[in-house]
């Protein structure tokens, strides 16, 4: 089967290593085809940037040529899916809601560790949205923004397991969900260093848009998510405007 | 005091009915100036067309010239407003949740009756993150579309009457909001009929922006709407794109 | 317009300091007509104080001679707003669910600051009941009472800052509500130090109830708030049997 | 044991039929006291009423000279129990909650069947508030008031079953509660008619504040029920004013 | 009356002691009859054990030869709860479920002692289930284990104490429920200690079961309890295969 | 891999019908070992029977002797998954939850559709115990048990495909979960009549076992799933026993 896998950000370097994140835990047969935005911000980190990320993802989703099996959002709390959903009868599967499954199926309650302290108002509002705070101990932020992951990955590790340590012995976690696109790779560190299974969003997505795409399964067009109905649609899609 | 009150979509008299129904409500002294999107569709009946909304809404804010004390979204159901708190410091005033605030303030439930089926999962998910869902009885929907209710104002009156009255009789609603923009001008005759308090969402916010403004008080800035950090954004302005 | 603004305690003095913060922020055209109950508690500290204001207040409107166009109820967690609003058809704000109307307007979170800790029941009973808790992310206490901020107002200042500051950086609120009328005047000082905004709960009161007015509305008659049937109440008006 | 069994409105009739259903299920050895308050409606249907109902089942409270054990308050869905429990050491059992407590003892959820259609609310928010709202399946009314369940006890016992059978085979209801003191007595007759167990308010909370008697507990003074502080009340307690 | 009181565990001296606690609070006429398991752990502490203690529970219950109106589970956060109501018509009252039915009388929020951090889970599932959690302060652990309280019961009365006052200066609880049937004895001195009311829940359980017993009442047989259809089932009951 | 496919019932039959369904929607490469209990229920549709066959399945896999890497638990609203969480450290799916989890995946709100009315409670507090209730539309019930589902199949199809119209319909479900294992192999005709996605249990659960599996993870054994400590048990394992 083919994965899209969107990047909502417009660093192609991080579209790289989503990808490269995506191909280690796909199964064999399935290819992953990453997309990068072709407008908004280089890192989402708020609401204003999320919201431009929410339309240039469903512009690559409008505009892509070939054929695709399912969808997989890369983002951590961006807004969005619900929108993409209903272009497409494919399934399409938000990475933060992907953490969010699989902690759920390995341990009672988890955590999120993320960036910056500002996201953490948006990931507990997906969490909502999606019926899946229930089980959430808490939403936890390191302080270190994406940028500053990717520069420093040693103290990266240090703060994020710090965190994690903290949602296990005070929150309770028994499962932590990195909140971040950024810390792909780090999970096998910090499982050993915090002794809880520890969720990589991006192949918790491409596995579970697997097993959708094998049970014969795809977006339901009844009520929310039917196709928009035709109408007038003033410089859409944006991205032909662009050059 | 001026305020900004945006219509999501993109049809002019759609922004001219708001903004009569914008002034036939504030107070004398405030001024109201009624902007429309630069890109995005003439009607918004879906999260599709509402994220495209969200984008094109702050587009309209960060390139608007003049001063301005307060912004009012006049879309019910649609996304973005946390985006604009994010690029002001003047009171933000959702339609949807201004109904919802005042509806609470004179009466123990409240409904609203809105346009297509499709519209209430929209509406229910924004009333839950605003935290205004506990006392919603129901969101109803009448069926007629938007231009639907602009062509045949008698069966409109009819079917939203209608749908009222059971919100009251087997919802238990006090109190009745009317949940899209094109149902503005029949609050009184609606109210008339059923017996309950009708509410007028872009006079609700009007009136709920001229009162925030009034104590003083803005956006907090602290928090998840501080201001986006300074970031390379592809693209942005879109509007600037566009012709 | 006229709005009655009630204390719920006996003590002069107090409403004289809820008349002036109504003042301060009333809109020019509204009449603050202040009144004080004519038996009670000199401050409410409890639910057993609390519920006899609730009758000392609906004895003053049912009394009260003049015209009117709005009440306020000028308590933090104070009993006795359904039973007002049966009494009327304006439109009844209570002090409290006023201050959590503005700051969800503001703010994703906001917290409460009160006076001694036995009050913390009361206000989120109160705020539960409005269905305004979901985005309460605390109430806090000073632990100094009202007569105490009264007669120190530097520590009390100090106290609030304290408690605020602790709201913002522990419970992630982005908003403060004082939590007492005795704090009237203090806000903006408040504000200074602690740089998020800072409702003034009669201010708020005020200002909701003149924007609920300004709508053409007021309390629904249908359901909860009715009119109480004619009955034989013994011992009714109370107050006119205390002299 | 002495039980103080509090009816919140001034029928003298009514207290004795209380009384009746109190005797009818206290326990050998427990000595029923039951009190009428000295002002107040005659049929409690609003919360107008019930609020002075509160501060007058209160003055009773403070002005009994005898000694008791625990007290009942004989209202379904009246204010006053946090008041009360403010100025006792003892148990304070209200029987809306008390009728709750025991119905979940021996079913998943049950409904409530109360008198008028407006008395819901009321009944809702003491559930909420008293943390018992999660296993009601529904609060229904008959349409028939109080008093007209006195004087046609035949068609009481129709309507009751009517709705309690609705209440069964619609709302999933596996237990009835009697919401309104009318009702004793046919307790018995409804339960053989619909098929579950059919709780009698007072004499749950008579049996309640037995069992919680006979574990050596009362009200917990720290915190919320802690005796009010000193204070100037001005004309407490009313009753002594009335004659 | 005659009271079945289970214990869940195959220990007979913790039989013994769960019989005296029970016979400590029963009233003058109610006869305490304690039944151990056949088979199962000698002591409960996680799900495993926890669900062989329902089956072995429903076993005893199943082939208990004599009459009794009345079962007390004794376990606190064991599961079997719903399995036993659906054999027998008599009341069946939980141990953990009861301590939070009275807590609920007489003070606003409780809190849960307990044993091992373990345990938090499950007795926090059961709480919620029971429709109990919302006045729920929180579930602490002593990490002492049951026979750890046993053999060193002056550390236990201190660790309890230690925990019990961390949950009413911290987490605002005003009456103490002792999570674990090795604590019994134990709540007068805890109570003396803290200041606040302690429950001890076999005392509890026992207590509420003659207050439904006295009222007629029991388990209702329309729903969820109804008696299992006839059906084969294979190796039942379990405990005659088991010498 | 190799998955253990656990039939809760004794019905070998249906453990063939489930081997069947595993394997249809298994990956190549995947492995179904399909077990059927030693003791219990030829079928369950109670908390009774449900509590043997929690029992009966954590035998099976405390005695199963060859190697596994998941467990697939195919009851739908029986209890035992924590159980059998604590004996090992392979991932545990069940399928109730698993048919959630799809469900959510493909649409807002999803309806299960199950056998007899008694099940629906239990299948309620599986789903609000792992925190997915909160998109439930409903559960509805056909009123044909498992056994009249085989004998009736076209009937079966006919009662089915009546509930999930009227969840979609009534309940605005936009997906629906089939409850029972007897109807595996419909959900194609259903999907079909319906025009909604129909996700079949043991098919949800196979595939996220593979999924949670193939993204390295586990249960986690800190907290509420860590092994059992040694302890003494009496007749355990329970199936040595019965011969």
């Amino acid at each position: 089967m083919k994965i899209l896998v969107i990047n909502p950000n417009t660093t192609e370097s991080m579209t790289a290593a989503i990808a490269e994140s995506a191909r280690k835990y796909a199964s064999p047969g399935t290819e992953i085809i990453a997309l990068t935005p072709k407008y908004g911000a280089d890192g989402i980190d708020c609401n204003f940037e999320s919201f431009i990320s929410a339309v240039a993802v469903m512009d690559l989703v409008a505009t892509y040529q070939g054929p695709f099996d399912a969808i997989v959002m890369a983002g951590f709390g961006e807004h969005g899916r619900e929108g993409v959903q209903e272009l497409v009868t494919v399934p399409v599967i938000d990475m933060a809601e992907a953490s969010a499954y699989v902690a759920q199926m390995v341990g009672r309650k988890y955590s999120v560790v993320t960036t910056l302290d500002r996201s953490i108002a948006s990931i507990e509002d997906r969490l909502i949205l999606a019926g899946l705070f229930t089980r959430c101990a808490s939403v936890r932020a390191t302080g270190m923004g994406t940028l500053e992951l990717d520069e420093d990955p040693k103290r990266a590790l240090e703060v994020i397991v710090e965190q994690a340590r903290l949602a296990v012995t005070q929150d309770r976690a028994e499962v932590i969900c990195l909140g971040c696109g950024g810390m792909a790779g780090l999970e096998e560190a910090i499982a050993r260093e915090v002794g809880v299974p520890v969720v990589d969003g991006v192949g918790a997505a491409v596995r579970l848009a697997e097993a959708v795409h094998g049970l014969g399964l795809g977006t339901s067009k009844v009520g929310t998510h039917a196709f928009p109905e035709a109408k007038k649609i003033i410089g859409w899609p944006i991205s032909q405007h662009l050059t």
